[in-house]
């Protein structure tokens, strides 16, 4: 396992909105728009999501710790705050404007010329208490790396029923569904 | 759920070589060749094994169904049969090959200009016993999504320690590691 370093959490955050772009677009939306029953997500969903963490979650948490280190508790973040950010939209315009979003957050994280001792510099999360901003932005890859889990996990359970057998030997099928 | 549709099957199984090429290509090797321990595999093990995949299961056991019935088990997979695939290799090369096999896998797909009666054709797997075609088709697509699955674990992986407290909101974290 690897430490945090700055340029791999940068390589990886900017490939997502490309790799959902080529996983998602112009897929039937029996892949898209169902979920995994009851209140789960569906990918569209997901899609939501991702634009509104990028608006409120990972760059404005960043700037708290570096104007008011651990003096200000980061905002909660609304887990249902993505239900306001696609109503009405298709999945295609959700999928330009997370590439839109996402593309600002970088380029906003390259303005901040983030040194090595920045990195370590705290902050405070409304749960967990004392955080590094080295672990925000681990977290902020990570996270993307949650919601493809999620993704390939809900489209495969699209396919529970069709596979027969197989989903014995398709792990995917085992997941119990942590990232919801 | 879904039943098995053909043509969202070859939908999702056009995608993934572009998903797993935004995804990994250039991406740090800090990402793609590490593992999750042990005996474990690393992104670059995956894409070698979807080439095998492509070489020795899915249109060869599609063939068989359609050739021989119930008459002939199809040949059990080798689950390290990547290993020959991908010596040498730069996961560039592997990235290539795999969109290379897909491809000409599709191509074969649509040469067998198979009718819905054909879905229902049944064939002999060496450990399910009777299968049909439609469940072997559908397996397929969801292997791609268990591999997609599996990647995003085994980077998420290599974060474990740098996202701090934030792993337990992490969900790919908490995959027990159903899909190796």
């Amino acid at each position: 396992m690897m430490e945090h370093n700055l340029s791999d959490t940068i390589a990886l955050l900017t490939r997502t909105p490309a790799t959902l772009n080529s996983l998602l677009r112009d897929l039937p939306e029996t892949w898209t728009h169902r979920n995994e029953g009851g209140n789960t997500w569906s990918a569209f969903d997901v899609v939501a999501h991702l634009i509104y963490g990028e608006r409120t979650d990972w760059i404005p948490r960043a700037r708290i710790v570096l104007e008011f280190g651990e003096t200000r508790t980061f905002e909660p973040f609304d887990r249902q705050g993505h239900v306001r950010e696609s109503h009405g939209k298709s999945l295609a315009q959700l999928l330009d404007e997370f590439a839109r979003a996402r593309s600002e957050s970088l380029e906003a994280l390259r303005a901040l010329n983030l040194q090595p001792e920045d990195l370590t510099r705290r902050g405070r999360h409304p749960a967990f208490g004392v955080v590094t901003l080295s672990g925000l932005l681990a977290a902020w890859s990570a996270h993307d790396l949650t919601h493809l889990h999620q993704i390939s996990r809900i489209m495969a359970h699209q396919y529970r029923n069709a596979v027969g057998p197989w989903s014995a030997y398709l792990g995917v099928l085992q997941c119990a569904g942590h990232s919801s």
